[in-house]
């Protein structure tokens, strides 16, 4: 007994961590909240109603506060590093309205999506209007090597969602081409977010490349436990619905290897349910039981300490501080999330 | 009967004069194609598949034909302007692409929207990618003034398109509202078409801003013969079906002409069938029939032949020149589509 209370006040601990690391940049993240407030302003009402419905809805702010931290850790002393931090804000904003209508997503972050809100039309168009200020915001800074690395980004968002369409519904995708789409998808705007905080910080591409490779290699660990948590009933807690990748057969890591170390049987299960879609009752429960079965959840939680542990890494040639630490600690808040 | 010949001729012979535009800046017009199906490439298959679809579906580069004569009025001998006219392309075809998503069109161009062939899917998702690699061609061209003029133009491109869905089935709309739409949704891609063209050149800022409004009328006047097309049987001979937008209830000017103009058993028609969608057969013959006995697809011509002529007296400042004369013959090309 004295021992599980010890680790859920570990898991307490660590469930702080992301906000030392918001306490540390606190200042800036108002800063960064009222430009995107006031950036989002359009005389077509409709446009700051629907950003503002899902920019106000609870989210993190992950992406902002690595650009934040990311600047602090390079000893950026000036402004810049606020309306960017806003942009990259913006572009993930952008494409979780485009990926909600896609996706034909019900709720965001334990509320009503903006495309359920407002239907998809607006959703797909306030989506462009963001992207594009968000460009615009890049103009007023001023850095083209920011604006080639958040315009690349930006494409290879799009690669990586076009990959995950087409590789959803089919079972014999593989964990390399999987690892491919979620590079692209998420990892590539966490790499983005925390190269940009060493180029307004205008140090060595050394250092650029390591806080690139730790926002990549983040990236990846966060989206792993995320495909984990949409088969975890810890899901409710976060407010999303369970099950919603299974019954779109979106294919995920933890099916992939559920699927490569099942039975004929089984392998037919998921052929079944995520490729043909014919869904019945008890499946989900079913998927879950299989997955936990083979371990599935559990090494995907595995997998992504790998990542998490490059991402550690990534950091070591910076001196150590708070903030360093900090950021430490965020890799350990993205993959407790699963517990 | 001869005079009817005559003015057939007179107008075979306006049908020319984009050909002839084209033909000027025909080299340049070529490396932008090349540009274009080089750079829509991704290792992502689809991406290319579809938008080689509906890039190759026949479009006139109107816009980036623009930028070519623009850049070559303003005296431009350099290679920019060609990889700037494929950013516009590019932006364009986001654009179409998200538009016919919104619009859950089936046909563009006379063949099967790329909405209607791979799905809204991925159309949203790769209209995300040419707009994304529309900034990176900019960021490699360099230029922070062509990027401050392109990511506003998009962010004003998606707002006009939020206000059209908004004024949608709403016969109160003015004629003044519908034009900020119009003049934001369109316009605003021509004006910056053209004004890249003398920013390329590095001309003073009255060529810039000349070659601007040119382009801003010339748009306005090509989207207010583009929705009197939708009324006319000119339609299936662009391969575009008739009545779309009035099936949608998209209230254009003919039919906030036809209203104003109209009695009170006349406004019951239009609310019912474009404000409350409940539209039976015959219903497309008496909105046109009412448009004619109002005049109101004439008058919609007329005030395109206004913006016309806006369009033409801005170019006067740039001395004659055949390529002057080419892109006055434009605007008459723009508004004889309506015959």
């Amino acid at each position: 007994m004295a021992v599980v209370v010890s680790l859920e006040e570990e898991r307490a601990k660590k469930a702080k961590s992301f906000d030392t690391l918001v306490s540390l940049v606190k200042d800036d993240l108002e800063k960064v909240n009222r430009t995107i407030i006031d950036r989002m302003h359009s005389p077509v009402e409709l446009i700051p109603q629907l950003a503002g419905h899902i920019i106000a809805a609870g989210g993190k702010r992950l992406r902002p506060v690595l650009t934040l931290a990311s600047a602090k850790l390079a000893g950026h002393s000036g402004e810049r590093h606020v309306k960017l931090a806003a942009c990259v804000e913006f572009i993930h904003t952008a494409t979780l309205l485009h990926d909600d209508v896609v996706d034909e997503s019900e709720l965001r972050r334990g509320q009503a999506s903006a495309n359920a809100l407002f239907g998809n039309k607006p959703s797909v168009l306030v989506g462009d209007f963001l992207f594009s200020r968000s460009f615009e915001l890049m103009v007023e800074d001023g850095s083209l090597p920011v604006l080639a690395i958040l315009s690349r980004a930006s494409s290879v968002i799009a690669e990586g969602e076009v990959l995950q369409l087409i590789t959803a519904n089919d079972t014999d995708t593989s964990e390399d081409s999987y690892l491919e789409v979620i590079r692209s998808k998420t990892a590539a705007l966490f790499a983005a977010a925390c190269r940009i905080g060493a180029i307004v910080a205008d140090r060595p591409k050394a250092e650029e490349d390591a806080l690139d490779s730790y926002g990549l290699n983040l990236g990846i660990a966060f989206q792993l436990i995320d495909d984990v948590l949409d088969y975890s009933a810890k899901q409710a807690v976060l407010g999303k619905t369970v099950g919603d990748d299974f019954r779109e057969g979106k294919i995920t890591l933890p099916i992939i290897l559920a699927f490569r170390r099942g039975n004929d049987e089984q392998r037919e299960f998921w052929r079944r349910t995520v490729e043909r879609l014919e869904q019945q009752d008890g499946d989900l429960e079913q998927a879950i039981a299989l997955m936990e079965k083979h371990g599935a959840l559990a090494d995907t939680i595995a997998r992504a300490r790998h990542y998490g542990e490059v991402a550690r890494d990534a950091l070591a040639l910076f001196p150590d501080s708070p903030v360093k630490q900090a950021m430490i600690d965020v890799i350990d808040f993205c993959i407790d999330r699963a517990y």
